[in-house]
């Protein structure tokens, strides 16, 4: 605990909130695309994402970020193309992409972050995810999903893997020596030998160390082991947190495992997620809730909790509450994790009727939501931020992209004025930023020169 | 031969000359990045690349393209990366990525084509590989580099899996119906229940068909077998031919070979790698040749060429001939394919010294190269293509950007004066470049519907 109260003297002005862009389609609310205002015909077209991006660069945001996923009908951009194509567009911002530690190779996943990095200047990062959806492993010749444990080991690994692969070229290997004819110092390009349970890498990479060090590296997990991830990984934390007791609960719990690795709590910035929906007046606002919960499709929504949670909820009626006990009980869940575990803490909680925990999910799927006006929300953040609920948000406007302009445009010079927020930005990287430090290179112990000059 | 014939009987004023850049750091002569001019301090710079594909975008080029391998110590930005970006900064050009099928997973590299695809607005094309580089198999768990044939076998089946990922969602299967909320016509889009000899794969993607329908296909294998999967497969090929009696008699086998497929011989179009050292008089352009060869790396250039071709050519000296028989003698060499054979024959044929197969190699690794002025070399460009020897080419400039930026002013307008290359860009796709056509929509056999409405 001695980190955590040398953290919480620290001199509030130096604090700022800090504010991640999470894209999405059309918008958080699960109905935004059929909304009036939402362009669901350009969710596949970079120009789209590139005027989002510039509003949150407008807007002083630290990132930008896009989830993902490797099965499933939802249509989704991939990330690393997507990203880099917006580094164009921007010059500041952060890029966050979802990269999963289960399908994947870490050569070409440390290649592909190690590249946007360079391609950005130093603007890159990632969020790590184990994978939540089973169909995942169909695409990729599996016959099943790994369980929970078997997931956090692999991508613990496979972490690991990827940042002896960063650290293969030392910062200063490059000597680009026109009169010698060296283009590197051969001493400093390493093979890295790494041989793990999962993953074996020779090495080196093909693309020297990313000018931040290695991307700023994000998790999202919210289970017991996502915690650990993230406390001995994760510079930044995505969390889904309803309200704000359970929030200060997980910003505390997290900050205090940091210690056991060396860190300390400023090491991890904590962004909850956030949904506000925000208007000129109050009543402008619920309204604009009222038009979103109407395009809802709540009929198929008992199924699709049902699908969700892998329990069968049929012949309840919308306005039944949740059954938290007997045969079809929550309770009767195995092996729930993360995510799924706020879920069911808050069935347990709240006790709602499957209507409104579907209008609940609709609207930001199980994170903080809010309708009122720019000043309203300022509050809530200000709150939030102040009394250590939260580093800062991960905004999830329902619609875009008016959910994202009114933000930038009124919420954003709300907390310039109570100098909560940067009013310019101060960083090159996005490592500036968020005030995190770039790492130190790493030399592995069973490391061995790379070799000779490239060949023709 | 039927169709090659009525191929030569097209009105000669329809062909048009076809130019793809082929981007490589600092430029394609192996003392490229010693030239006074070479600036290997910016090749990992986004805007390096983005000049270069603005000059070649002015120059009204086909294409540009960037190889690619997994091992050594060759900087190399990631293909997707760099390409996304390039699609930000550029409108018409298309953009070619090498991809490797031995060590990749079709699910991602379908998705990532198609998301470059979408993102470029129809400008992707994939130039398929199956690894040359002994060593790729060490940074993916593997214990050896597949043979040649297995690996053609793997690339066959991968190029079938990712078509029928494009193919998951026909063209038409997004409603985005706001009004019934439908998002999408649930009857057209497919898992595909893909099960090889290599992979497993059970789709959809989850990203709509590209808007070329599938991205333009490229081979690059001089093989026999890479010649039979071009002939199956390929849109373009790519291929190094350093005389003209060769590149005939190549263009004349690979344009055979269509017919067995069900394919005419402009469905395919070959261009030859060209390095040409281009200055306004004879003389200059010498000077700069010879300026280059003074920065070549001679010295160990007799090991590399062992390290190349597996044969042990220690204890030669540089003036002596190449030998072709005996226990060191190229003859000896088994398992030699594609590039490589080339290279044996250039060796048979020429029986050049060590030091002139060096200088050889290091002017574009094989490739046709060229001294002179403007005017010459679009003389030699026109009888290659008059004499269908080739389609076009495959432009290697031996040091960026000056060896890009004189052939885009000098030598360009010169081939417009003839008649023999676009004054303007005709079409929005790189198919439109190519006068290729958008492949159908092919619907698998065992298919099924992939299920409902994406849910939260």
């Amino acid at each position: 605990m001695s980190s955590i109260s040398s953290y919480r003297e620290r001199p509030e002005r130096e604090r700022k909130i800090h504010i991640n862009l999470f894209l999405r389609n059309t918008g958080h609310h699960e109905a935004a695309w059929r909304h009036p205002q939402a362009q669901p015909e350009r969710t596949l077209e970079v120009g789209f994402y590139r005027e989002l991006a510039q509003t949150a660069e407008r807007g002083l945001f630290d990132s930008l970020f896009i989830s993902d996923n490797y099965s499933g009908t939802w249509r989704r951009v991939e990330p690393f193309t997507l990203l880099s194509a917006l580094a164009m567009a921007t010059r500041h911002i952060g890029l966050i992409a979802t990269v999963n530690t289960t399908y994947n190779e870490p050569f070409h996943i440390a290649r592909q972050f190690a590249s946007l990095d360079h391609i950005s200047g130093g603007r890159a990062g990632w969020n790590i995810v184990t994978g939540a959806g089973g169909n995942d492993a169909y695409n990729f010749g599996k016959a099943n999903h790994p369980d929970h444990a078997l997931r956090y080991e692999t991508a613990e690994e496979f972490v690991e893997v990827v940042k002896q692969l960063w650290d293969s070229w030392e910062d200063d290997a490059l000597l680009l020596d026109k009169q010698s004819g060296r283009q590197f110092d051969a001493g400093k390009v390493h093979e890295i030998h790494f041989k793990g349970k999962f993953h074996a890498v020779r090495g080196p990479l093909n693309i020297p160390r990313p000018p931040q060090g290695y991307p700023v590296l994000v998790q999202a997990g919210s289970s017991d082991s996502g915690k650990e991830l993230a406390a001995k990984t994760a510079e930044v934390i995505f969390t889904a947190q309803p309200s704000i007791e359970e929030a200060q609960s997980f910003y505390a719990d997290v900050k205090s495992r940091l210690a056991r690795y060396g860190r300390t709590p400023d090491q991890l910035q904590v962004l909850p997620g956030l949904s506000p929906i925000i208007a000129g007046t109050e009543a402008e606002a619920k309204e604009l809730e009222d038009e979103l919960f109407a395009l809802t499709d709540v009929s198929g929504a008992i199924q699709r909790l049902s699908d969700r949670l892998g329990v069968d909820f049929t012949g309840y009626s919308l306005d039944s509450r949740v059954p938290v006990d007997g045969a079809r009980g929550i309770e009767t869940i195995n092996g729930m994790k993360g995510r799924h575990q706020l879920l069911l803490d808050l069935i347990q909680r709240e006790r709602p009727t499957f209507r409104e925990l579907i209008v609940h999910l609709a609207g930001a799927r199980g994170h903080l939501t809010f309708t009122g006006t720019p000043l309203q929300l300022a509050d809530v953040i200000e709150r939030w931020f102040i009394e250590r609920v939260a580093d800062g948000f991960n905004l999830m406007p329902p619609v875009f992209p008016g959910g994202l302009d009114i933000f930038v445009d009124k919420v954003v010079p709300e907390l310039q004025n109570r100098g909560l927020f940067r009013t310019a930005y101060e960083a090159e990287t996005l490592r500036g930023h968020l005030g995190l430090a770039r790492p130190e290179h790493v030399r592995g112990t069973n490391w061995t020169a790379a070799g000779a000059e490239p060949s023709f």
